[in-house]
């Protein structure tokens, strides 16, 4: 434990190696199945062997090494190995590196439990459009449709997964143990919020539920010159500038809202028509699911008002509807109380905005993620980073997890006893 | 002068024979020194002959004639023979088509003046991508810059004279006689203010002045789901549509303003992205150029403090400023009489929000317009049309403006004299 500094440097050395392999020189793109990951398979694998883990390659190509036995209770770190395009070195691979240093670390200890590490194969969805496919056969949740889809080469999953050398038939062997009685990530934050608040670490509640929708308003293409102001307009854009005002008053004072018109578009628009048609898109999130519906709720009413003022006709459709996903109470509070012991102040809870792995593992598994500052909010970018004293503090706790699992048989008895119980629900129904 | 509704019923029907010579078969599209417009210029010149005017082509394209003394002084009826792309029959022919009734109807009186009827050339653009050439020539404002200027085809407007049998280097005949006192257009209105009225037709007391600009919101592109709302956001679409609402606002109650954002765009947004760059147009017209330009300074201040509140920078440019053109007191003055007299109810004044012809002849001449009501407010569109008791107000209009000029002396008196003190001057400036 005292060498806490070195492991931190070694995670942070290690992202850096794997970000050179990459399916484009140059750059760090390591998509699904590709000839890069199965080089980056051989660079983990060999470290989690290094670390005393068995490791394979599951039936949906994701990289796992175990220390433990098979049929003993089984906490798993996870996270990503594949990337955007042109990505950064940290988004994923660090909460996988930092999975095997605690293997590693715990090796010391003699554990009443097994410990996982997960390098999940697909989280981004670069490569067939489709996120997450990694998680979801670890929660038995990848049905045949994906296994059908087809990348832009016209090659299926299914394909692919024969290329890569791996069964698509035996894709319910990736499922996770019916042991794992609790699941850990670490991830960048991809935020702004802990850099701005200079914060090292948080403890994530919950991934934040979604609605994306297109939104159109309908007025009449006119003269800008010939058309007086007032009942003889049509202007869809002078009503959509009005919604999107009340979107964003109505997200301002809306605690952990956040509500983001993108894109605007006039088709066919000139600077000397006035609008008859202006398409926008909104993207609300929030931890709390009856509070996004609300919100929504309030800014279609927003919309409508606009509209009717001028009449402009409002028409909306919803591109993607995301339950919020809580993290399990009983594994956040394990993993607040190892920060607090560790000597940091006791981490701040936040919302995850954007979506993970955690998220999909969460519907069978107690799942808990810990947030690292990402500096200046980089992330998906080749510039990402990371702070080698936030990577210290993580490390820490999830050390100081292990050693509070291992010395409080009642807390390993609870989140086992727990874990038993939410096995087969689905979680964010 | 029993017969108005006869000359009328002729207008509509010949505008709507001129409508069938295109250059493009099955709509009306008659562009700049096409073929359609030799065609058209035969049949109009033919029907300004039976009319009793003498007929030319001058060198700029446009279609004259004239009826009484070459050294007498003048009153030109005019407006345009060239369309738009697949236009309706009235924008233009109809100001045409009157001048040529009412200079026949006139013919049965002894004027002390000569009446000339003038088909311009180019007013649309849409060949060159310049406006009003032959009212331009008319008022010797063609510049060389404009003739050594290519269409699509790479064909200078200097060599399409030639093409079309004119003399490209005699482009100073085609100027106004210096004897011209008055110039009058009747043109429709373009808009819905006399349709939504009910009114047959209003006299014009200005050719708005149009600011045109490019106005760029600057902010930061960031994650729609991890980015709190608040000051961490720079959010270039939230503050665009703030402005958009204020440039509504101002321009509802500044009495005869209108300011339209007819475009709005985000360069590579995308609907899980905060925008971080946002692209507008701002077109705002009014009779008053100090209006319209402290109109625009309170827009642009407006912009700054939209994009100051969220630390998103605004950037502009200016691609239009056009000075408002009055017409001319003395001469609307004598229209409106004439209206009065004509037992309609006195004819109301209104702006133009469009260009015209009128507004480039105003340079050199005291020049009038009268405005048709546009029903639905349709033009530029093939079902475009007139209400012939519209056409017959306007007809008897013209035509007691006629019989004015010829029975007050002091009145012709007034507005040659009135003629003589303009010329020269660059009204607009």
């Amino acid at each position: 434990m005292s060498n806490a500094a070195a492991a931190a440097q070694r995670i942070i050395t290690r992202c850096r190696e794997l970000a050179r392999i990459s399916d484009v020189p140059g750059q760090t793109t390591r998509l699904f199945l590709s000839p890069a990951t199965r080089e980056a398979h051989a660079l983990v694998g060999g470290w989690m062997r290094e670390a005393g883990l068995r490791a394979w390659t599951d039936a949906v190509g994701n990289l796992r090494g175990i220390r433990g036995a098979e049929d003993a209770p089984r906490l798993v770190f996870g996270s990503h190995l594949d990337t955007v395009i042109n990505a950064g070195a940290f988004d994923g691979p660090l909460g996988v590196l930092m999975g095997i240093e605690l293997a590693h670390a715990a090796a010391a200890e003699t554990l009443p439990f097994a410990v996982e590490v997960i390098g999940f194969s697909e989280e981004e969805g670069v490569r067939f459009a489709k996120p997450f496919l990694g998680s979801l056969a670890a929660v038995g949740g990848l049905d045949d449709a994906i296994l059908e889809s087809s990348d832009k080469a016209g090659v299926t999953v299914r394909q692919a997964l024969r290329e890569f050398g791996l069964d698509g038939g035996a894709i319910a062997d990736a499922q996770l143990s019916p042991r794992t009685f609790g699941y850990l990530e670490f991830h960048i934050e991809q935020g702004p919020v802990l850099d701005d608040e200079r914060t090292s670490i948080a403890v994530v509640h919950a991934v934040a539920g979604q609605t994306r929708m297109q939104v159109r308003f309908r007025g009449q293409a006119n003269h800008a010159g010939t058309t007086p102001m007032g009942r003889l307009r049509r202007d869809a854009v002078a009503a959509a500038a009005e919604w999107i005002v009340e979107v964003e008053r109505y997200a301002n004072v809306c605690a952990g809202l956040v509500a983001t018109v993108g894109k605007v578009e006039v088709p066919g628009g000139a600077g000397n028509v006035i609008a008859g048609d202006c398409e926008a898109t909104l993207d609300v999130r929030h931890a709390q699911d009856e509070v996004r519906r609300d919100a929504v709720r309030h800014m279609m009413n927003a919309a409508e008002r606009a509209g009717a003022a001028r009449a402009v006709s409002v028409e909306s459709s919803t591109t993607l509807q995301q339950p919020a996903v809580a993290m399990d109470e009983l594994l956040m509070a394990a993993v607040e109380d190892a920060c607090g012991r560790t000597g940091c102040s006791r981490a701040q809870r936040m919302t995850s905005g954007a979506g993970h792995d955690a998220m999909i593992i969460a519907r069978k598994v107690p799942a808990a993620m810990v947030f690292l500052r990402s500096p200046a909010a980089l992330s998906h970018h080749p510039e990402e980073s990371v702070i080698l004293g936030d990577v210290e503090a993580a490390y820490f706790a999830g050390l100081e997890l292990l050693c509070m699992l291992r010395d409080d048989r009642a807390m390993l008895d609870r989140l086992v006893a727990r874990a038993s119980r939410c096995k087969g629900e689905v979680r964010d129904a």
